[in-house]
């Protein structure tokens, strides 16, 4: 309990042999106690995968200092080698772009406050100002910008999104049913760190109103996925859905209640495991350590 | 036990007052004992459906004879009305289409074997050779029927197909993994009793190689659906759909071996529900009484 | 949308032939316009339940002419037969006692101001002071009710929180993680409308530390359920169950927050489902028309 | 394709700093690449647990070679350390003991056929001579041991049975629905090897008929369970569960036949994962890496 404080490392690089052996020496050589760790190796792209967390008590120098030390390796394991070294320690942030629907909103305050997400919310921006007053329950700042109808108008709108987010420097900028679809450059300035939360299964039901296509097409399950944003709709690297039984006896509004609760349920673990430093992304797809 | 054979009626009509009680007083006025029932009214195309149960041993008059009286309740309920009433003391027969994937057949054979299915598998057509001997092992004959490479030439083969299908006049024809699209003429003819299993979570991953497009996009769940054939191609009535979870670690080769299993509850459930008279199409939709 | 107000009738009396046709000829007396309809027959017992939802709108009387109408039917079906009739346009009143876990207060009092529970929460009884701020957060009353160590000195402070419950006269008394027993007395007084949620899958685990246990066994599902509280501790009549995998890396912290998930999930579908008047108890057990 | 031999570590020892680095460096030392890598530490029991497959084409050495060079590893790591490497290439035996109940024994026999287990099924042994032809058809051998009706004269029947299956020396026993309870001496003669699929959720309804204890109780999911044998009933270490929903409607025989499908799978799952060398046994419970 009071020795929770972990270092984690997050590394994909090209696979050969002896990547675990010079990763795991290095560690033992800082005397790091592994408490977690795990590897993937991706027969198709040859890629390697590894996350490997340690009590950070068991190591004598600080994180910046693990980190250049831990720099040689990575240069040891080739060029194209992408890494992090996370510290549990350091306080996260998170900011929140909503629009009228409360639920994601309400449930991740509520878990945030109850110690659920290792990090705080920092701000809520609404396209709406429906939501001000959840976030003033939390004592969390709000910030209303208005969109213009006309989606060629909503660019000063954007930039306004934009400089909020950006003064809080957050960890992650969650579209927690944010009605707007964000612009190809915003997509790449917040790349590997906007997550959103689709209501369906994708790749079914892409786009608006996945309810609606999903009760015109009689499935018998419906969903949520929760992904990275990138410029192309909905198809960013998923990191993790579920689904919920319907039947033929669920109407539209039936499927929208319910669905709210996969919703949380999916938003709720992404972004939790974005946080925790247990997502790599590798192209269209994603590597999750749970 | 002794008394479990049962009269089911299943009715669509357009909805208004009174049809439950128009119904549920004649089949009192027969003696009927109603063991299930169950209704559905669809708001959006204000149709109304139901499935009664009645044990057959509470009725004085044969089958024929209900029927034949029901007929002007069915009348009254208007000339749009769709019903049937089914014996489930008559034994029904199956026709299972294969191709070289064996775990559909397997399990559809040990499930009728065990009495799981209220029907006889009368025979296996396979487009392939290879899945004989299993048919053989449970005494049900098997019929090859070579399908020529180029699909403009395969007209003579359905043509075969067909025949030997309609030998058997059965209540459902099942596409156990059977590779081959049905053309439309054929989908005509078997309109509501023809069946398939397709190995992904549709509308997801519509025609050839499921698993394939799904590993590529990087989901966290893969599914299987039960549909009725339409000349659409995977586009049909759902009936029955389930998924299982799966992981950055799961390679092709483990979807779909994790996949069979879904495949095989998802068919059988679908073809179960099919023969025991619960399923009713209206439009692209399902209505499942289970 | 604006048709959305039902008369609900919920009933169980000893099978025989002719029910269904006695109330269904009722309701289209009344010129009920039926929208949903369910019926069960249980074999072992000889009883018969139903639920009908008919639109208010399509009824001439008001509900209490309603009652006192249908209460000529209900004696035909003989003296052992209980039924009650609902109207979904009387708002219902639910007090929550809580202890001092969080998760389901919130996830309870978020529900409620969505419109997803046809209820008000009228007050919230806590034995710790500690969620006082999360009930005035949502403008709701809270009383701290102390309880003594000594579970033989807790009599004062049970008859204090039934005076306050009371003064509400409630249409459901959820214990949401409240963590005393009720007294026998007390549950005899709330029969059929105290609602606890145990936070395993019962009858597993029954009483303290559910989590503990399940650790301790280690199984590789952990659940929740949903009941009627009854005098046996943890055995009253189950409402709702579900679960969610574990696995051996998931410590006991970990099964309480992914625990949580399913406790707020459990609760929250029994109390609806008990609210829209879905559920009748039988003996030990519940019937749920869903 | 055609690499897929693995050389595959399991171990486990008293946890502290620089296991994996020792285990991996020694892998690297022989060539070992690593397909599949994971680990567990115990902070309970203070206990390391760890899976490694490598490419056995990677490895210049025999399996014994390798063997006795870790040895000197898995002494560097404490007395108490256990430890097995296991050669995916050297093919399984499995022996199956049955009663009257089908739907195991084929499931197992067909997914055997299918190559989806990674072992031969040698033999199956009956209390019954009902599924002979079962085993017949697939072409093996089948041995009826009769039970005496008396538990305390079942000694005889018992050694029969222990002498048929380690004549065969397989690596699993499966109790796939064999209504008898093995004698003490046979759970410790077969420990960690005997595997037996109980149709609850355990540890909720423990012995005889749980389906039939499930619908007394009213419970909303049954399940099924699959553990090592040990002395005492039912109560052995948890290799894997899972559950599927029920409702009021479902009567026993419903019950029976959905449970089939879940213990199918869940007996099908434990088996392979034990077979491919995924399961280590701690005290009560297994850690599985799957």
């Amino acid at each position: 309990m009071t020795d929770d404080r972990r270092y984690v490392l997050l590394l994909g690089c090209p696979d050969r042999t002896g990547i675990v052996a010079r990763i795991s020496a290095f560690l033992a050589e800082q005397g790091g106690w592994i408490v977690e760790a795990a590897y993937h190796a991706d027969p198709d792209s040859g890629w390697f995968f590894t996350r490997q967390a340690v009590r950070a008590s068991s190591i004598a120098v600080g994180i910046d200092e693990l980190r250049e030390r831990f720099a040689d390796v990575a240069a040891e394991l080739g060029p194209k080698t992408e890494w992090a070294l996370h510290d549990s320690g350091e306080r996260q942030r998170v900011v929140l772009l909503v629009s009228k629907d409360a639920h994601c909103l309400h449930d991740l305050l509520g878990r945030a406050a109850g110690g659920e997400l290792p990090a705080t919310v920092s701000a809520v921006v609404g396209n709406h100002p429906d939501l001000a007053p959840v976030a003033d329950a939390h004592g969390i700042e709000f910030h209303h910008v208005p969109f213009a109808r006309d989606p060629a108008e909503r660019g000063p709108s954007f930039d306004k999104v934009r400089d909020i987010v950006d003064a809080h420097a957050p960890q992650a900028v969650v579209l927690a049913r944010f009605m707007q679809v964000l612009p190809g450059e915003l997509c790449e300035h917040w790349a590997g760190k906007a997550i959103n939360i689709h209501h369906s299964f994708l790749p079914s039901f892409v786009g608006a109103r996945p309810y609606h296509q999903a009760f015109a097409r009689g499935v018998k399950l419906i969903g949520a996925t929760c992904h990275y944003v990138t410029a192309e709709l909905d198809a960013g690297p998923i990191i993790e859905q579920d689904v919920i039984r319907v039947d033929h006896s669920d109407e539209i509004r039936d499927m929208v209640r319910q669905g709210r609760d996969i919703e949380k349920l999916v938003l709720s673990r992404g972004l939790r495991w974005h946080l925790e430093a247990r997502v790599l992304v590798h192209g269209r797809k994603t590597v999750v350590f749970t």
